[in-house]
């Protein structure tokens, strides 16, 4: 379904005998195989040879070893060495702690550390609260993961999850410019990783959860929540419920319907599936049916876990059963954070008219986005490469930023829905269509805005 | 005995009334009442007033309160405002976690974070050593406390201890190029700091122990190294320890004397006076006496606890009992890393010919340095305003870019007296005298020649 991404691209060094063809043939090979030349350069050269750097896009490690057979296979072309561009960005690791601070001399030291440093410890000791003042308390976050489930990967231990949280950290400050250490735990037991958090806590004003696997993430929070005075924020959680609600609420606007009117069928019950029905409730929705691996969750449905039994209480109002693909003809919306193909283009044809369709399983999607287009008027996918792509970094950026400004000592669901109205606001009314119903990620008014609403509702409700 | 400190140095801005003798008044006013003008700035001017920043060093903060009366209580001139440097240097935080790499578009936002970074977890998870290479464990360890013995404030708790971690990690930046961060931990209790340090270890290459107070210390420590394959410095203890052997290497080829030969007296059997007694005996020392408030320890001392039991089972052979005066008699050298003034002058004048003084205790040492200086042939303090700074600053830098350089998974007293010895001998023989035995912290070949030395051994024994 996707092409060659750039996010899977080589650099090859090749030695090439100097003739006039030269480039065209090496461009030539490599489109052939599918691969896309996104750069080329002769870094050397002579009468006989050259050296030529090329770039290209591939779909992955074998196609790119199959485009590099492919440069080696040409008359006179000789590879030297290939480098993965994404390897080289990672190299290091891709964070630094730097000093705001200068030390030029003495006086400089004298200031910064002992003695001058006791008179500001000193203060903190008598009004703990200038903390917030007077060290990186004021905008330091960690991003804390047990490495049970990251990205699609699953349990691949904190070591191999620490470059996903450096580049959340990396995310938080290009985007919010809050200053995020990761902090990948060495345990997944629950009582662990709570006291492990709250004896870690002091220095920070926040705490972002990632990529801890369910149901062991909710009791996390729980208990961070009602230990710590600082925000406790679980982002596969809320930062998507936030961003599935802000995008259907002008999904919504773009077919002219009512949230409290439709019905919405929900595939996924984990971690993110549970927070987004959470937020669709606060915002009104009334209609929702709920679906895991095991059908459509209702109150009859045996073997329920407690957390599926609290959201047989509070959804399916219309008595639903069976399976997804049944629980959809009819529905007005289908939000997928389940799982690859769980459903059709010939599903969605069954929808209510004017459908909408979030298939936000990632890289593959619980229906292709192009057959439900087919069908539904408005669809959203989590993946770059389509339009309307429902990316929690349109989200936690600019709710911690507003978290931070306001010094709250927690969040609330008031805050939340104050964050997906505010993003759903970003796009202007005369900006709305059914490709666009959330902005760009690089749209620098979509943290000030998200921070500005959750500051507010912090301050009214906090 | 100290003089005003720019660590102590305040900025008023004053309204003036604009006549000649203006400015000389300002100065005149503050140098009557002991400060020093270090800065005078005419920030606006007019026809009848005058805005004056005047930045001055002071004794402390009421000496500082005099200053403003004074300046106050000129004729035509009003105070406006008082900032204090060292906290306006603080303000916010010395830290800051940086991005190295860009995120312009989505094509680096792929790379970076997803789905790219996907990638380089999956190689860290097949390889997990590739996480020194992949991440920012290749240069990052953690400055650890429970802010229970700061400085010489003592148990300030972990908020205030933060400013004291904060101004360790840029030292670590500045004289070392390693990525540090303050981790300031809430509890004081020994098992839960070393469940809570092995539970973050993952992203680090080696932990800092700093300001715990002794002798949980000591057992944090113990505990840390046995279950952690990355290196366990506690820097109160090691760091103290090198510099101190380094010191007194170099003071001792200045008097002609060899280790193994002389009296040692040393005062304090805390954190510190335990790490410098097991490297002055691996350095070669064998006779030194070691007291603490109690007099001299020896074996027949009642009430000795585990580690006295220790060190008198290894100090002492003479046999000496009593007070450290008594102990001074006819001793070469004194080491105090205890508390002000446990000896005087007269004390120093009973050493043996060409005695040698370290009195570190900070800001008052064991023995004011001048008296000490009547009668001891070389004297050194922890002060910045003595000749012959004994500074961990030279040490703890050197020490952890050597470990991170040669990848150690652990810290020996082979790598602490390699440490030593390549800190004394960046002290050139034509450098040599009573008042220079240790470089100047600003010395840039202190950091490389110390990580050289401790990377080596750490090769050789690691």
């Amino acid at each position: 379904m996707a092409g060659p991404s750039v996010s899977s691209s080589i650099t090859v060094r090749l030695h090439v005998a100097a003739r006039p063809t030269a480039v065209s043939e090496l461009t030539t090979a490599i489109e052939q195989e599918g691969g896309i030349v996104t750069a080329l350069d002769v870094t050397a050269s002579g009468h006989e040879q050259m050296q030529v750097d090329v770039t290209c896009a591939t779909l992955g490690e074998e196609h790119a070893a199959r485009i590099v057979d492919a440069l080696d296979g040409l008359d006179g072309v000789r590879v030297d060495r290939v480098s993965d561009r994404t390897f080289l960005m990672h190299l290091g690791g891709k964070l630094e702690i730097t000093s705001k601070v200068p030390l030029r001399n003495r006086d400089d030291l004298s200031m910064a550390y002992t003695p001058g440093v006791a008179r500001v410890s000193e203060a903190i000791a008598a009004r703990p609260e200038d903390a917030r003042r007077l060290t990186i308390k004021r905008n330091t976050i960690a991003v804390v993961t047990d490495g049970t489930a990251v990205l699609g990967l699953g349990d691949v231990g904190p070591l191999a999850a620490l470059p996903v949280m450096e580049g959340k950290a990396v995310l938080f400050k290009r985007f919010a410019d809050i200053d995020a250490f990761p902090i990948a735990l060495d345990t997944t037991d629950v009582d662990q990783i709570v006291e492990t958090v709250c004896a870690i806590a002091p220095v920070f004003a926040g705490i972002n959860l990632e990529d801890i696997s369910a149901p062991r993430c909710f009791e996390v929070e729980r208990r961070l929540r009602e230990r710590l005075d600082i925000p406790v924020f679980h982002d596969d959680q809320h930062g998507t419920a936030i961003v599935v609600v802000a995008a259907l609420t002008n999904a919504l606007q773009v077919v002219g319907k009512r949230i409290e009117d439709v019905r919405i069928v929900l595939s996924g019950a984990g971690a993110a599936g549970t927070a987004v029905l959470r937020l669709l409730l606060a915002a009104g929705a009334h209609d929702v049916v709920v679906a895991d691996i095991d059908g459509v969750v209702h109150p009859d449905r045996p073997g329920l876990t407690e957390a599926l039994r609290w959201t047989a209480s509070v959804t399916n109002p219309r008595g639903v059963t069976g399976s997804i693909p049944q629980a959809l003809v009819g529905a007005d919306v289908f939000i997928g954070v389940s799982a690859p193909d769980v459903i059709t283009g010939r599903d969605v044809s069954r929808m209510a008219d004017d459908a909408i369709v979030f298939a936000l399983a990632n890289p593959r999607p619980e229906v292709d986005p192009d057959d439900a287009a087919q069908y539904a008027a408005v669809v959203g996918t989590g993946r770059s490469d389509f339009a309307n792509q429902i990316n929690n970094v349109l989200a936690f950026p600019g709710v911690f930023r507003g978290l931070l400004d306001a010094q709250s000592h927690r969040i609330t669901d008031a805050m939340l829905l104050a964050a997906a109205g505010a993003l759903a606001a970003v796009v202007r009314p005369d900006e709305l269509n059914p490709t666009y119903i959330v902005p760009s990620v690089f749209n620098p008014e979509v943290t000030t805005r998200v921070a500005a609403a959750v500051a507010h509702a912090a301050r009214e409700h906090g």
